[in-house]
């Protein structure tokens, strides 16, 4: 039986698989308990939840799935695990290079990181107090699972194993920082291929030359010195892609709709007893605060809308109204703020008000910085670069541009609004003084004083 | 008011509009009405339809959706557009070269050309009978649409002039020929979006090339001699296409598996009056043969797989089973037959039957062929190529590879079967006999005579 | 000493070295005897050779030098080696797969396969009566290079092994075939750097997806039937770049003048014994017949286009005359001719006489298949594809487009003339019967009957 | 008379020209005076001076030349010319917009601005006081060039008002800032092309977004805000390019090496008066300090090579080691040092002549700031973005990247010297204490106290 086991850790396929892909021209697999996690149930459901939820409604190219980025986390994984298995195993315990026993684990950990990411992971968090991290650990290591019966027949703690990984518990640091850490698989995979797929040219670096100079060193991960322009210049892209790209103003206009929409369906649904084409049948678990994991992977992008496209019809103004503007993209208009202006809002919420729009669901602020963001703050644990005499140094000392980057900590604040607010309609010369009084409030996309 | 309209078919955007897009690096708009255009809520469903249907099983950057291709359509037509009207501008009537007017409706007829398309459209229109081409003249004529009613801010009879294009019964030829023709604006993107989302090398040609040596004359469109090898490259480009992605077997398994379940669906629903989770609301119109317009535009990839999601539960064995090798990939495996081992197929279907499979459900023939397809087959109108002298000769005749290509007329038939008679699941030793008889049948891949 | 010997061959550098390399991204060196080999005069000297002669007067882009490719053809070499080592290892005699004690001879003849190539190659070889292939063997057998002392510090046969290589005697023939067949690395690599420097479109194929499907098969090298399409690209790219750029007429004109410019150059300088700028010293041993390696190691690019810039002012029209035209890029025009128009080729000598042209240097005659070329021609030991069952295919009996092109046998015949005969300058009418004569015979660049 | 001129100036040629270019696609040409330009002897030697000097050495793919770089500023500045005379049209004096009048001082300009480069510019200028910016506009003006004859067809002052546009004289300012700038035509073309030619990735930036953004504006060129980030890369990928390829180490020890080299020749044959082969003859008028433009416009760099290449047995120890050096590519090493350790250079200079080299000739100091640089200081003309209010803002103050870089100001400082002294060649032990002594003071390649 043990052997059985042991053999399944190693069973390799008779003809290497390969994947076809746009960012790493192809994907290899060779173990057989891989391709068996691709064939899960949970997840080809990753086929089904794009990367970028609402982003790909500004950036119309952006449709791409977690599922290939999961796989992308992956192939970029085998790809170190390869080279520190040739360049730098580990000979003597303790020389704190690579221990192949290790390889499987971290392909296993990289390809399901972001197995519990559900339909518009950010807002419906927010709405229904999930988590996806917390998902992806109970995927892994549930019974119930696909996944896990996979994982359980390499041995009874493996997945276990690859859950701690993915939560940093795991003892090998060098396992974990392959797949969280300021330079990992997970952040080189997404940059790559979010850039590919919305056709910005900022988020490209040269991976290639990264894989090269990346290696174990005293138990952790390091670059060396020779590489320091390729590890900077990545950070750079990085920044710039949340500059551009992640932290869109439109973008986030319409997490906002999503937002209120669901704040909505919460409200009118939560006790909703009847049968009919608008009942959310795989949301109820969700609306009333009682769901499972089995619930939870169920559903799908596909599936949200569903719903959306059934309630543009729903007999609730509101409801009707934010469903049809979340299929029909019609974002909502947002200033930028600050500090000194911030006191302006409420009197900007009463016009609004004024004009018909409940501000309880047809405003809001937000931060850039609530979106999760990864800035470069040395000092804790981030990117070394090894120098020739074998000493490190933090790569924000010898960068100045990244130095720069890791300054700027300030995020930019957003107030949300109808559209109409700005643009009256034709025909719809009722609301005219409210508008007019609140157009003197904004100069050059910032609130002002009028 | 009749100023009113010529005006908006003039109307200019005050700052030009920009799509950032992965393909064409920019989509440019400057006229208000393709603007409007876009932001309808037909347009915008084509967000929710993939452009490859069940391709991105295979490929699975493939992710992209009509939306994105619509908007590059758009886009090469307009770079047509403007080179025709810079270099090989109409002086006067009958001179065959390029006349300006009908800019709008060139580039209206490119943006709204796939409107009509549907979820998993193929297979969709096999069961239910429903026409893309048909609908999409419907979307731009019938005046429920929004789509209709910014066209008709053009013109009263601009919807119907739109469409025409289309269906090619325009009567300026160079308007029709750049919508569709062997060398079109369409063709030219599909093959480019394609190639790029798949990550496939074949499909790329040199686009920019083309549209330089591309030209208004004697009221057609040709190519100037001097491009005949990036025309020939884009032949080229395109036969490798189909090879490669488009007739891609597996792809074509996962069709007939989608064919397989539609069927059981309609013999379960069509009279189904039950309301309940598993009931496919938006599919019920044409579930029982009775839909409109706004039944159709209804649906999108989503809306289906959230009722095969609910299937995969459902208490028929046949739809449970076949809902869920769709949502869970789990394609049919399928071999090449031809006329000699085609007589082989009845014994085959019986053995499968055998086995506890349905035939009728499980089983399957196609030739690739029966998909749609471009190939190049001169005599008719083709890709002609102006000589210096100033007479015309048809691609074919001046390039090898395009005339062999031109040759090769057959597809390939294959037949399709479930993937457990060819590798026994484990424990399951019921059909030994009748799964070692099958295999008995097949070599290399094809029907053999055992 | 064996022993010293020995390690020499396998001596590994203590850190691997890379090259930058625009094609393959880098080129990775980690044998001390390769690096050794990169660092002699004779290899260095490949950088002052362009890799396209002429060529980069019609694409100033391929400006690029036989060094780069070289190195690139060792690169892709490399790679082979490594995936066959990988994939395809040796296990028992004559199991026909791949010996890893043959990696060195096949990376030094991979890199060393061009070293005998000098200035202006084809033409010099015309007018010189010099062999480019021969002058390689004698570089590396002959003991007074520094290519040779590398390599006979590996062993005292090693030269003579590396050098039956690339002359295709060596016993094991997948060495061979890696360096000279129809799809070996130095074609792979030219074609791609060639595209990549001209800028070209259709030199690019998927060099990733050839090496993952080339295999050492029963003593030879064969490709997995599962990657026809790429092989099939590989030749059709190959086609094109033939059509497109190696066969282009403005440079095998610059050829032709170039040719006679050399001619002319002979008949003035063989027997010439002054001292002084004009004299065009290290060609002098070429001009009288008499040269050895070691003057033929002196030559260059670069030295030749000296003794051209000194020839311009040389007090002999016809030499000044035609240095003026090469250096200045002032190419002859050619029309195309076949056998029906060929006989009116003496008429037009003639009129160019009358013109005050020599015809013996201001004419010529050639076929783009007169040029080195590199045609499928199925039948001898071509391309060939592995099919499930073991049994091999040749390419083009499965591939209807690479049929096509080997059926394609024809070249096309040129007459070239100087420009001023069709483009009479200003205020030199002196011959205007003779050019109006001229151009009646010809029509749409090719001859015709008057 | 005066309307042949005006015609000239105007005059188009019947087919737009196109030159294949690989990192713009196509060089598109319709005057005919820029394509007399680019036919002149003058331009055509720009084929035969590297852009990147000793460059290509280290990153061997960097073998473009002058001629290509020219082509491509000629494009860039085509493309901006077109949009803002599609966009920007003047349309009353002193609006500030783009004045179409300009278009052809632009477009020669841009063609013209490195026609006084020559051979390795930066070492040959140091050693013998040319100067290649005086130069181009002495090739512009003086009336023995082929160039000036071109553009004298235009207008008599025409010569005058391009070479105004270069040396930044002009009175339009746009024109100027369009050819010099922090973002002008020259600066896009030569990153993009180092870059593409290198291989390094860092290069690369989105030039059709820039072009999109800049706009003329009061007088002057500046970039609407929401090219921000587009401009912002643009500054980095400089930043980088200096970093990593134009300040490269081993490519100023090759500079060392030629400068020594050129030292000694001077000292060698500057009255010189034998004929002979090693005579450099095109090089006497500049070792005597006696030239003219016919001289200077003789040289390229493959006559320079030639006479390396001659010398390399020449019967002076210096100058036959030196050439070797050079050609052979054998660089000097190098440690940086700074103000603490510059005082231990005059005792390295002790051991080195110790060891039996001349130190005049075998060691040097550089800073990379010695090499011509753009550096991104704010304050005077900068780069200036347009806000929605019609204000300029400097790019560094709403950059904090670029606003990083503008702080950094200071090169690294090198100390050359023979590679012989690190690392002893075989059987020559006679050093060897000077040697041990030598690397005492190195440590991680720095200067260190021993």
């Amino acid at each position: 039986m043990e052997a059985y086991l042991l053999d399944y850790a190693h069973q390799q396929l008779k003809r290497e698989k390969v994947f076809r892909d746009p960012v790493h021209n192809y994907v290899y697999v060779n173990y057989q308990v891989i391709l068996d996690l691709i064939n899960t149930t949970e997840f080809q459901r990753l086929r089904r939840v794009h990367q970028l939820g609402t982003t790909s409604l500004i950036f119309h190219g952006a449709e791409h799935s977690r599922f290939g980025h999961s796989l992308g986390v992956y192939e970029i994984a085998r790809r170190i695990v390869e080279s520190f298995e040739k360049n730098f195993p580990s000979t003597t315990k303790g020389d704190g290079l690579w221990d192949s026993s290790q390889d499987l684990v971290v392909l296993c950990a990289a390809l399901l990181h972001d197995i519990g990411h559900g339909a518009y992971s950010h807002t419906f968090e927010h709405i229904f107090g999930t988590n996806h991290e917390q998902i992806t650990q109970e995927i892994i290591t549930s019974d119930k699972t696909e996944i896990n019966q996979v994982l359980r027949r390499v041995s009874p703690d493996f997945p276990q194993e690859v859950a701690s990984v993915i939560n940093k518990t795991y003892p090998n640091r060098q396992v974990v920082e392959m797949i969280s850490s300021q330079l990992d698989a997970d952040r080189m995979d997404y940059l790559l291929r979010d850039a590919y797929n919305t056709g910005v040219k900022y988020g490209t670096f040269d991976l290639a030359r990264i894989l090269e100079v990346m290696r174990p060193y005293k138990g952790h991960i390091c670059f060396e010195m020779s590489g320091m322009h390729a590890v900077e210049d990545y950070i750079v892209s990085r920044f710039q892609m949340y500059q551009q790209v992640y932290f869109h103003p439109v973008s986030r206009a319409m997490e906002v709709v999503l937002n209120r929409l669901l704040s909505r369906a919460t409200y009118i649904f939560s006790d909703h007893t009847q049968n009919g084409p608008s009942t959310p049948y795989m949301l109820l678990p969700f609306l009333r605060g009682d769901f499972d994991l089995d619930d939870y992977l169920q559903l799908d992008d596909g599936v949200l809308n569903t719903y959306f496209i059934h309630w543009k019809r729903y007999p609730d103004d509101i409801l009707s109204n934010l469903a049809t503007r979340f299929i029909d993209r019609k974002p909502f208009k947002s200033v930028r703020f600050d500090q000194s202006t911030k006191r302006q809002l409420p009197q900007l919420r009463k016009i609004i008000e004024q004009s018909g729009f409940n501000p309880k669901y047809y405003t809001a602020t937000d931060n850039s910085f609530d979106l999760p963001y990864d800035a470069y703050r040395p000092g804790k644990k981030q990117i070394e670069l090894l120098q020739d005499d074998g000493s490190l140094v933090d790569l924000s000392t010898v960068s100045p541009i990244v130095s720069a980057i890791s300054d700027k900590q300030t995020g930019d604040n957003r107030f949300f609004f109808p559209r109409e607010v700005l643009q009256p309609q034709e025909n719809v010369d009722l609301f005219e003084p409210e508008y007019d009084e609140f157009k003197r409030h904004i100069r050059n996309g910032k609130l002002t004083n009028p």
